[in-house]
């Protein structure tokens, strides 16, 4: 058994190698300078813990594996377009470096050699594990889809929310764990359970990162707090906020949204707290992290497999960074 | 066996249906707008052809026929957003219709339902022509890629010309045949034949169609006639013609490409008579067509199965349309 330190490490190891040809450059360095930005290769590991859950590491693990990292950096450029955003990680992004036209083929070329990883496996679980990728790949397409859906439309319910980061950002960890536990030979119940497992923590996680961007120690957080709050972005916290505030507190809120004071966020933050989502989003937060564990807790190997899932768990919850 | 015009018409009834659920129908719709534009289906029916040649068609080659479809049409859809086009088959195109974000989904959206349907193929043959679909697809992004390449530079040859038409269009006809033949039980030799039949015959296309801009009759050729002349476009007849001009000749060819008499077309096409590239082009055209013929003639069945393929090469050469 690794812990999840030593497979982040160990992944960093075989994923940082060229996945392109040279030729031509004007398509495949783009895509080496995107992957080389970094990133904690989250989703890969978990698809290593999937497997040795259930199983020593097969080398089929780290194909999926690097599969599921292509995929996500797809996504990543693809949406840095959509999003008409500069940066990612501190760096100028794909179609702000390279254009547009290079930013949306360098996604293609990424999805595409994502699926030619995932063809590299052992037959006998090569089209259950194809399924369950581009099962996923949809989810993933339908959730940004949904965000900007939503960020046109007037009101976005609770569950409507819930249910477009779900597919935006929880599905693809969900499916992370379950490959590997398919290539680790884990039965179809335990399958179910590490899916579920992955899909709460990857809510959970979401609802963190909407809490931190709102009331996040700026030292510790990194980003810029109160990010959201100064986009107008419809968080969890903005739409609990609509949901339960005063019909004063409800057109303060609407009339700071249509406008830019220099106290913007201190006054967001004020009628956040008044209207106590702060608390609220802790406590669904801890709900969907209830529920992930109870997954965990059902999955029918020994207890002792299930510790670098639980450090995993910490890693991602209840950072203040 | 079928004639090409039974393919066709087979081919469509099966493929004009739903290949999307419902929601997000702001994903969705987009795509099967695109798709109801409709088209020849080319591509797909040489799948058929390709099976037919061999063995009866199976049902697996009316999945990769649906998945060869599919990705042709996220290739026109992510093309047309990098070239601004406003129009296709006279319809607005997905990215003037719904914005370049949802282009840009729809888009993804596709290519990875085509890799759905590939999915779905028996798994003897599911992982040969899975890498043949990804190389191929990687293929055709790496000629879109050198297309745009070649509209900054200042020279380009003609080698290099017909490397990229050969990526961006016929190594995806070539593998059409190639993977139906695969379906189809065809032996290697068999397969790699039909393969560079695909790919000289895309190439003498292309000639064809660069030649038909230029010097097809408008009436018969229904497209705007001279207007790649008109947008500058790097075409194998200017590039043959910049090669052979005498240094006069070249001068006043550069002098046009600058600016925009309203004689531009007349006085282009003057130089390209002068310089014989409409001869040349013709020439290169049946050589190509000599070379697909051949390799058409080695593949190891009998001559009446071949019937089908010939009834393509008239469909696709020596149209005046």
């Amino acid at each position: 058994m690794h812990s999840f330190n030593d497979l982040v490490t160990g992944f960093a190891e075989k994923f940082n190698v060229s996945h392109f040809p040279g030729s031509p450059s004007t398509l495949y360095e783009p895509c080496n300078y995107f992957l080389a930005l970094g990133g904690k290769r989250v989703r890969p590991v978990m698809c290593l813990m999937g497997n040795e859950l259930f199983d020593e590491i097969k080398p089929d693990a780290y194909e999926v594996a690097t599969a599921i990292e292509l995929f996500h950096n797809f996504t990543l450029v693809h949406d840095d377009i959509m999003d008409a955003a500069p940066l990612r990680r501190g760096m100028e992004t794909v179609h702000k470096k390279y254009g547009e036209s290079v930013a949306l083929l360098s996604g293609d070329i990424m999805l595409i050699k994502a699926y030619e990883y995932i063809n590299r496996i052992h037959v006998s679980y090569l089209r259950e594990i194809s399924t369950l990728f581009s099962r996923t790949a949809k989810e993933v397409c339908e959730g940004q889809q949904l965000d900007m859906d939503f960020e046109k439309q007037e009101t976005v319910s609770l569950d409507d929310y819930l249910h477009m980061i779900s597919l935006k950002t929880s599905v693809l960890l969900a499916a992370s764990l379950e490959m590997g536990a398919i290539i680790g030979g884990a039965s179809g119940g335990n399958c179910r359970h590490i899916y579920q497992f992955g899909l709460n923590l990857g809510i959970a996680f979401q609802i963190q990162d909407d809490y931190l961007d709102a009331f996040g120690d700026p030292e510790k957080f990194g980003k810029d707090v109160g990010g959201d709050i100064r986009q107008n972005k419809k968080t969890i916290l903005l739409l609990r906020a609509l949901e339960v505030a005063s019909a004063e507190q409800k057109a303060a809120l609407l009339h700071l949204l249509h406008t830019n004071p220099t106290d913007k966020v201190e006054r967001v933050l004020e009628i956040f707290r008044n209207c106590q989502v702060d608390a609220w989003a802790n406590e669904l937060k801890a709900k969907y992290v209830a529920v992930a564990y109870q997954h965990l807790e059902d999955i029918a190997v020994t207890a002792t497999r299930k510790k670098p899932l639980q450090e995993l768990v910490a890693f991602l919850i209840s950072r203040e960074y």
